[in-house]
């Protein structure tokens, strides 16, 4: 099976790899929620070939995860910036740091807290039910088949 | 910059994109949440080359992310299973889930429901603080590094 195939297929996991299952396209996001809009700052940051970088930041306009708006007419230059649809992808990058914290880290502890706004609090997130408001780990779900 | 200097870098997104950031990945862990377990079936299920799963089943393995136990002789047979370190990347499939239910389904829907058993009800997974049990969006989160 292709790749273009398989994405098609009716399948959340396979669809959300589609946009971004790619290492370096974590990292641009990663960046994104940084607050790194331009192109010049997400190779810098990188260190990989421009069009490395070109292309992942078209694939994610194209999948409407970012904007791409111009701030420079001569030369033509062009920031990018999350959209709605961008921003939800928060809970999957939070969730990747909070498993790279918690197994990748060595004795030194992770390389950066994280604070909550709202209480002060440093924290870890957690995964609950939107309906009971209870942690929900791998063992809690059952899933069927969306029949129509 | 290559791949291996940067997944050293102190930053856990590239730690863990290192791990799992790969098409085919992904899908291998949605399947070993799914139950499967013996290398004929993520290859049927996948329908790519021997290699190719291999190849992902072995950093796996490696990572500490699945065992590898054998369950048949001859021929030798091997199962794959999640380690603690493994079932604790649900959190990020299931993220990842609820983002391609949200933003790829077409009018027809998921193509998945999924049960919370303890409540008995369909659920979403939503992302809260461990301090104070909030919902943590992107603008409620500040950074910083650990200066050690």
């Amino acid at each position: 099976m292709k790749w273009d195939d398989l994405a098609a297929q009716p399948c959340s996991v396979a669809r959300t790899a589609a946009v971004i299952g790619d290492r370096w396209t974590l990292l641009i996001l990663r960046d994104c929620f940084l607050g790194v809009k331009r192109f010049a700052d997400f190779q810098a940051r990188l260190g990989i070939a421009r069009s490395i970088v070109t292309a992942r930041l078209n694939l994610l306009v194209e999948e409407g995860v970012l904007t791409r708006q111009p701030y420079q007419a001569l030369p033509a230059r062009y920031e990018y910036r999350l959209t709605d649809k961008g921003m939800d992808l928060h809970a999957i990058v939070l969730a990747i740091v909070a498993w790279g914290d918690r197994w990748q880290s060595g004795p030194e502890g992770p390389p950066h807290w994280r604070r909550h706004k709202a209480c002060g609090c440093d924290f870890t997130p957690m995964t609950v039910c939107s309906v009971c408001s209870e942690v929900v780990t791998a063992r809690d779900v059952e899933i069927r088949e969306n029949l129509g």
